[in-house]
């Protein structure tokens, strides 16, 4: 039963991003990315540095849930709670990078989008109670979306002349997410005993990326208010250096 | 600076309601319910039962959050926690009135839908985390609710033929909720100090707001898989006798 | 079956208290307490302060407690955290109606001792994990303690001096609890359904009573630390006018 | 400052080692375990299983504690609790080894005695609330522990004729936890940086060290039921093969 749960779990996963991909605020990020202003992927590192504090965080709790009593499965999520502690900071250093100060990132940090707070919220809740298997279900998208999403940052990249030492955070998830991706693998196999076990994963799934796909499209929201010079709790963006600003002193 | 605050959160949610009243999917699930077809309400009923049987445990575990050092306002969230133990049996009776056999609720109860698991995480989260004030902005525009739906719910009553008996959740808690959203309004008006505590109570009022709409929405979509005869959690609502039926036996 | 556990539960906490009464120790913290020298008593206020702001934050965590499913339960959970709600403050009123100041009590309260640092811990402990019947073990046997300690803080109220607005914990309690102490029984009789409940709520009446009286043995070691002028986390206690000092000027 | 902390810590922890070793009780159980009686050993194994069970879960608690934003200490807490993931196994494998049989340990095991209830209580408490430095106050006594006890638990596996594959547990960690032993001075010296830092770790290692031998003093009066054969939770160790009975088929 396990691998065609894992096949069809998979189909899951791969026919939400086809159905997110097509959807018409997916293209408006996407060519709000393609285009030079950089405000719009500062802002979305704004909402990684928020919800890449928790990760660690709430993957630890999962070992600590009365129920997960399966000691490879404690393993796994306490090593890999190790390996994301302080992912943050790479968000952190992309935005200085990019030229933006904090002093205090802590409380200077432009606040977490109504999605990035659900998100977080609710990877709190499926940590600490029901099935610990759950998480898995969050763990196994992200540490496979590089091959949805490598290509595009890629183009982005390219477009908002942005170096590697403003997309750290990217590149190196998608160097550790290989490995981690296998290991999420093994231990899905290895946990998920019952039919109950792959629909608790498969439903975390769907959720924790579609709350994924709210963000981006909270963070173009948020851009477009910027653009109109509406209020807004991310004007420290208006401080980037544009890279039209750039382009013109060639 | 209170009263200004209060009024305007009021008008914060006011425009919230009318944002979600104009929306496509709310007049489809206004004119959904206002036929004669009982399994939308049902499908809601069941999304009830799941978030009122949270709904005491996370107002409690407010007056548990170290942070709230508050005597009068541990008081308030006790108090409220009190009297909304057990408001989930409203729900369950209403939906066995209709007809619905459950002998376990807790296991034969269909599934809380992910926006529906969303408000319950995001309650325990803010309950449980952060400034203690935040969970007040559910409350807030949860206990004044009455006057955007009572009319609707009339109308809802008469058109599917419910008696009250089979509208318990609603009816009682109209009448509680009356007393509550003074309450509400006082402690409100007794805990915010600060322009953050106000944001914060916005905040989450709108975030809890927008999420019972995307219960409304879930449930629609339930609805339709069902009229379509698709795969789904809830085919046990395929029993209840319709409308119709009973007209039939005119 | 019920009514002999609960006569078997009486008995048992009955020969602990006989057994902590013969405790050389006891009679010694009784003999000090006897004496004239308020001190003994205030170091005792203060730790009445710590563990009674925890009582209603880890009762009314009982009825968050996710194994705790019965309503007439998470009631009684609410009900008596509600009414234990701010008694903290009785012990601060009876500290200050001795003379002692605090500005600001949440950081100038000298701190909680060894054993009422784990009575504090035990509690929150079993409030949110395993059988949820536990902690009326703890509720039992304290709101029927006034049986055995009345006519001893009688005497010592006597021989302090001590009038009744400086000991208001012990007397409110003395009311309050006669009425919970019937509650407790009630409820008791209500959930406990096994064997296993009954021991679960035996153990813990053992584990919390001991550890009251490890309270007791510590306030007398700090008591007779300032007998002896030693290195003292009490030593605002030394402000305390004596209660010679009072007989001199008469 | 830190230098003259660590060690004033130290000798806090060394002259409570010498009090307790002083103990009448300590003594009796040396004496106890001295003989050849391995029924008071696997007692002990039985309450190391419970403790060590939970030591992983409230160690990674602490890296999830709000309080906590240091990424080294962070990642201090998450190896270790990693590192000490499943140790309970070792004491199940050792009272196996002794010929004991438990089909499923999880509900066979007799249960956790009360210092040991209050140990992990406590280990909790400490992890989730407060000051996160102070959990390093257990860290620092237990890992440099095997100074005070090694030469002692040599003697008792020679007189209880106990082969290495019977002391799993205590061989194992003294190993391991010469190298932790390091790494919590290091962790200490880097997140300690007021007075009250260190007093909270002082404060803690006493509690923790303290509750240690109250569970050393709770075996022996176990092990004493079991002579005066008195009704016992632990009458499994009577199936024990004594060590006379080994050395009669000498």
């Amino acid at each position: 039963m396990s691998n065609t749960s894992l096949r069809h779990l998979e189909q899951l996963i791969a026919s939400k991003w086809e159905h997110i991909l097509e959807q018409p605020q997916a293209l408006q990020f996407a060519s709000s990315l393609m285009g030079k202003d950089r405000r719009v992927y500062a802002i979305y590192l704004t909402q990684v540095y928020h919800y890449a504090f928790h990760t660690p965080r709430n993957q630890a709790l999962v070992a600590v849930n009365p129920q997960n009593t399966d000691i490879h499965y404690m393993q796994f999520c306490l090593e890999h709670a190790l390996e994301e502690t302080g992912h943050e900071l790479m968000a952190l250093h992309d935005l200085r990078s990019m030229g933006l100060k904090f002093n205090d990132p802590h409380t200077e940090m432009p606040p977490a989008l109504p999605p990035t707070q659900l998100l977080i919220a609710y990877l709190y809740r499926i940590a600490q109670q029901g099935n610990p298997v759950q998480r898995l279900g969050y763990s196994f998208w992200a540490e496979t979306s590089y091959g949805y999403i490598r290509e595009f940052m890629d183009d982005l990249g390219r477009n908002m002349q942005l170096d590697k030492k403003q997309m750290t955070f990217f590149y190196n998830h998608s160097v550790i997410d290989d490995k981690h991706a296998k290991d999420v693998e093994k231990i899905l196999l290895h946990v998920c005993k019952t039919e109950a076990d792959w629909e608790a994963v498969g439903n975390s799934a769907m959720i924790t990326l579609e709350l994924t796909f709210q963000i981006l499209r909270a963070v173009v929201d948020e851009y477009e208010k910027l653009v109109r010079e509406e209020p807004s709790d991310f004007l420290i963006m208006n401080s980037l250096e544009r890279v039209q600003d750039f382009a013109a002193h060639d």
